[in-house]
């Protein structure tokens, strides 16, 4: 049984339909999983014990009646805490929305029920996305399972989610990404988080952070795991009017194993050249790795990143404070005092910044297209740095002190900035034994590029089936 | 020679190119009509007359050695005086630009140069395109030849395109339309002008107004004519971010005279309903006209409209005061003042707000979408009124009085904000003898079928060839 929570969500789901095992089975592996393990690792907010056995009960009978199954039938997931569930309460994390049941599933909960999907329950997260590293402050502090000795942050925004999918209490998950918050505990976490391009899996019925800088996307421990969830995520939504029309492929069908003659840029200024040595090297070696399996490799520099950070935030804050306006002014108590004072930061950007930091926005993408333009993917670490202990707030890379959170950050947050769909994947372990997690950037709407690379890599190596000391 | 400067675009080009005309004559005959009429008329801020004759010499010299010709070979063709041109002043319709003489020409001038064009000159605008109507402070103002009796106004912000391309002093231009400064112009003036889809045309080299709802399009006597132009002005240009990588059909192989089938939805609420009652009768029986042509038309509603307005305020604001701050700080004097006095509104709109209206856009452009997802164009009057007195700031509309300037921009910026192609053409006259317009709207990228209707609809009646008495 304990295998069955580190099988792929790939294999469960032929496995189910081949009926080798039950889906009755399979939820009951997480579900004792969860009640053995979480209350250490905290990546549940909300555990669905119940409902996730009648769901799993209701997918046999279906098997064994015969109807089609959906992509997903009878695997479990969970969901990142901010996307809607009918009946079940989706808190944000926050204080304010405890209590909030929604009436409706958004947009994504039920494209994965209709799937087949089996809900295990809604995973931890920072406050409202916005929350400080290391500090859940409503629903306990997840703990990044690769270090028994010591508490790690597993990353955030979307915390639980890389904690459960690393640990074996979920197959997979979703998580949000506003300026990194799936691929940063993707990295720390040594999973695969995949970043959709904007505009590619509807946000309706999701808790906004950003509108113009929110993805959605699954958290899972394979590229080909995510391609499978995103096959089920990914189309047009009429009630999300960002989303677009654009057909989406069958992402499975593109995970060929082969890269010869891809053709990928390395990200040294700014990405590399700023990373700790040893992810530095690492992410190098696989760039070496990559050429060994056929793709060529040259470098390349995109502009503006360091003015894009700024405008990043000019960007985000009065987004952020357009949704939380008026809960700051009736219910300010009840946000933790970081989150309320960085929401407030929102009123201080005039309509004149944001407007210039939209536009800054529009050349760094056609940037990034231009250096995609004769390229397939780009290649860059996903974080500058593995997990640190929690609590901490500086760190030291290459010998220069830095701030965490904004370290972070610093990796992701150009490709939220320009929209591209991005994957990290892991890449190898630091000399403490701790994840280090790259990312293939794409071009608009070429998930399936992307996805085949990390496919690819993980079929050459195994860094991502390797179980943290806490699993 | 009177009758080559009301000759068509595509008909000077096949004259040319048979050797018919000599493109020497076609500019002279230009340039002289200029030359006796535009003292009154003011459509011009700069007359390139030797210049044009050197290179209406130069088209003919490599006709007659047989080199391969442009789609505009010889064709004169004025530019709104925004529009940089190389060597050649480029005011803005401003003090503060008068002496700017650009190094390079706007990707738009160099496109109708290479495509074989020879320009006469630089219309008259509005100051900075965002000037009151009726007053062309620095440079004249021009006059509408529609009336030899009284002056009146243009429309702009586009005004010396809509006089030159009307009273026959070009016989086509290019304009920008950010609220409606093509279709406005096009429809007080009696000719036709296409608004493209926003990213269509590349903006590059032309000044800004509002970087978001900014659009360069063609103004000319016929659907036929402004096909032409945009073949030579659409498709992707890297000096542009926002322009679109899309690939542009040959617009003229589109025009098939047929509208058989075309489904057409008819814009009765906050359209014709709030238009002067001349204008709604010529618009509904124009409607009628099409459906006896074959087209079906019904009647659709589009959300948010009276949002729109204030929404469409809060993003045009503060993106022309990003382009203005400097020389309001250093050169205000050199504005005129109401120019200056509405560009500082700018300073009022908080990030937030400008947010919240750029989310609103969102939602109206999937409601245009929606509205075409089983039509495909929606028909609906370019403005309410048609042309008024120069001076005049207040009209009586069915008994209620209104802003003219409110009124002449009210049925044309809903798609600035959506951003979907609009083309307005002439549709009949009022009882004083004025040219009433009406706009065709389409589907995102999709001006062949804008320009399909528009020229179907000019081939079965004759409005557009109707002659201004000043001409």
């Amino acid at each position: 049984m304990a295998d069955l929570v580190f099988t792929s969500m790939v294999d469960l789901a032929r496995m189910i339909a081949t009926k080798e095992v039950s889906p009755v089975e399979v939820t009951k592996a997480h579900l004792d999983r969860i009640a053995a393990r979480d209350a250490e690792l905290r990546a549940y907010i909300t555990v669905c014990a119940e409902a996730a056995r009648e769901a799993a009960r209701a997918a046999e009978a279906e098997l064994m009646s015969g109807r089609p199954l959906g992509p997903l039938h009878g695997v479990p997931v969970a969901l990142k805490d901010l996307v809607n569930t009918a009946g079940i309460r989706t808190t944000g994390g926050s204080k304010i929305l405890g209590d909030a049941v929604p009436a409706q599933d958004a947009t994504v909960a039920a494209r994965l029920r209709a799937a087949g999907a089996v809900l295990l329950g809604k995973l931890n997260m920072h406050e409202f996305a916005y929350g400080p590293e290391g500090l859940n402050a409503h629903y306990g502090t997840s703990r990044n399972p690769w270090d028994a000795a010591t508490a790690r942050i597993p990353g955030g925004s979307s915390s639980g989610s890389g904690v459960a999918v690393a640990a074996g209490l979920a197959p997979g998950a979703l998580g949000s990404d506003t300026g990194g918050s799936i691929r940063i505990p993707a990295s720390l976490c040594g999973i695969t988080g995949l970043k959709p391009t904007y505009g590619r899996v509807s946000r309706a019925g999701v808790l906004p952070l950003s509108w113009s800088l929110d993805h959605i996307g699954p958290m899972t421990r394979s590229a080909a795991d995510c391609a499978l969830m995103l096959r089920c995520l990914a189309g047009y939504d009429a009630a999300d009017p960002t989303s677009s029309v654009l057909p989406t492929p069958e992402y499975g069908a593109a995970l060929t194993g082969d890269v010869k003659g891809l053709r990928v840029g390395l990200l040294r200024a700014f990405f590399l050249e700023s990373a700790a040595p040893e992810v530095r090297e690492t992410v190098e070696r696989a760039a070496r790795a990559l050429e060994g399996l056929g793709a060529t490799v040259d470098e390349v520099a995109l502009p503006h990143m360091d003015d894009m950070a700024g405008a990043s935030s000019a960007i985000l804050a009065p987004e952020a404070l357009a949704y939380h306006a008026e809960w700051l002014r009736t219910r300010a108590a009840d946000y933790q005092p970081d989150v309320a004072s960085r929401l407030r930061m929102g009123a201080f950007v005039t309509g004149v910044q944001y407007v210039r930091a939209q536009q800054l926005r529009t050349v760094v993408r056609d940037a990034v297209d231009a250096a995609l333009a004769r390229r397939d993917v780009l290649l860059a670490p996903s974080t500058p740095i593995a997990a640190t202990p929690v609590g901490d707030t500086e760190i030291s890379i290459g010998g220069v002190t830095a701030d965490v959170r904004a370290s972070l950050i610093r990796f992701t947050r150009p490709f939220n900035f320009s929209g591209h769909p991005a994957c990290s994947v892991p890449c190898g372990l630091t000399s403490g034994g701790l994840p280090i997690g790259m990312q293939f950037v794409g071009r608009p709407f070429d998930e399936a590029t992307v996805l085949r690379v990390a496919d690819a890599w993980q079929r050459a190596t195994d860094w991502h089936a390797r179980r943290p000391p806490m699993a």
